[in-house]
């Protein structure tokens, strides 16, 4: 499994009903350019509101033609008709372009699992399509047990990661491998809601007198959290 | 973020060094087939054990050539020099093959992050690529949290809806909304221990006296467990 990410991919769901909805709604969150084929008789009242409510949906009121996979970065068919799903699949497979098709595993290239998300923490419960309620009660108990401050620390992490690599630039190779080392040596040592805690001005304290030392500050001599 | 299924895909690994054996044994332990192009020179002894171990993966002793492109599902790029990885990632990009370029989240298309797997259950921890110790630490606490049994739990209920496709089949429309229903109603009344207990014949009973009276029956009147 790998997380894909989704924004500013070009998304085309085919179909307009519930399914269709939550999936609209999921692969917006996600940030994507989404394409709507669908007649309008057909769409749930959740599809109207996002087609209404956003401007980055397009939104076609007819069924689906061929032409609708150009550009197109991936394809979620959620129609009743099992032969159209299969054969929009088919010409997806040919043009190699990732599809789902909505309850029907075996056709999918990739599935939406259950997902949990704290600013750049993203979690994903998988079945393979085979459990999806299971995966949905799990997802609960995951979020129970998340470290408080997770998605921060990692928010904070990622910026004091950044600023280093300013400082001591260069991708892959040595430099590389002792940032790494460093940035590892740093996540070990300190609590999550500590590092969630930290500065701007904090960071820089740790870089001069931590990287630049080759060591790792603790929360303390920081004054994090005190 | 969505999961995408590495089972049978051809995935072209560039690199032989650390982070390559590392990523050749996620796509490998996915179900990939795997080519690595890397001088043999260059090679990891974790890389070189892979290769010698495994006849899913072809290796080329050589440098990246664009021809290595042709038929590839996705790429891998690990190695030091970042103008190479930089062109083969804009290759990928013309081609529309998803690529991953080791330790450069902003030339990914996808990210691997930080995984748990249970049989079918697949739980996937990415923080786009900003704090890769921190999911791993975020992993770890996830682990102690399961419920138990989840893993065998999603293999027999996933055993469950394939016997009530072929007893209800069709996709699509409402025998496939009254199937997920009836799913749902069970997997909420069933702690997942009990679940994961499921034998062949219960879940033949579960189907002659619940489904087709549109009930669910308890653990209890199945005897599961006792």
């Amino acid at each position: 499994m790998i997380a894909w990410q989704l924004r500013d991919k070009r998304v085309l769901v085919v179909g307009g009903g519930d399914v269709a909805s939550g999936r609209i709604g999921h692969v917006l969150a996600a940030g994507a350019e989404v394409t709507v084929v669908s007649p309008r008789a057909g769409l749930h009242p959740a599809t109207k509101q996002h087609i209404d409510a956003s401007d980055r949906i397009t939104y076609h009121d007819r069924t689906f033609v061929a032409a609708d996979l150009d550009g197109a970065d991936m394809v979620l068919t959620a129609i009743d008709d099992v032969a159209v799903s299969r054969a929009i699949a088919a010409q997806c497979r040919a043009l190699r372009i990732p599809v789902n098709v909505a309850d029907d595993p075996p056709c999918c290239d990739f599935y939406f699992g259950s997902q949990i998300r704290q600013g750049p923490l993203q979690i994903m419960i998988s079945t393979n399509g085979r459990g999806p309620k299971l995966a949905n009660i799990i997802r609960r108990r995951i979020e129970e047990s998340l470290p408080r401050g997770a998605g921060e620390a990692i928010e904070k992490v990622g910026r004091l990661r950044e600023k280093l690599k300013e400082r001591a630039p260069g991708v892959g190779g040595d430099v590389s491998r002792r940032r790494m080392r460093w940035m590892v040596d740093l996540c070990t040592a300190w609590e999550m809601d500590e590092l969630a805690l930290l500065s701007e001005e904090q960071m820089e304290r740790m870089l001069d007198e931590g990287w630049e030392k080759d060591s790792v500050l603790s929360p303390e001599a920081l004054g994090v959290g005190s």
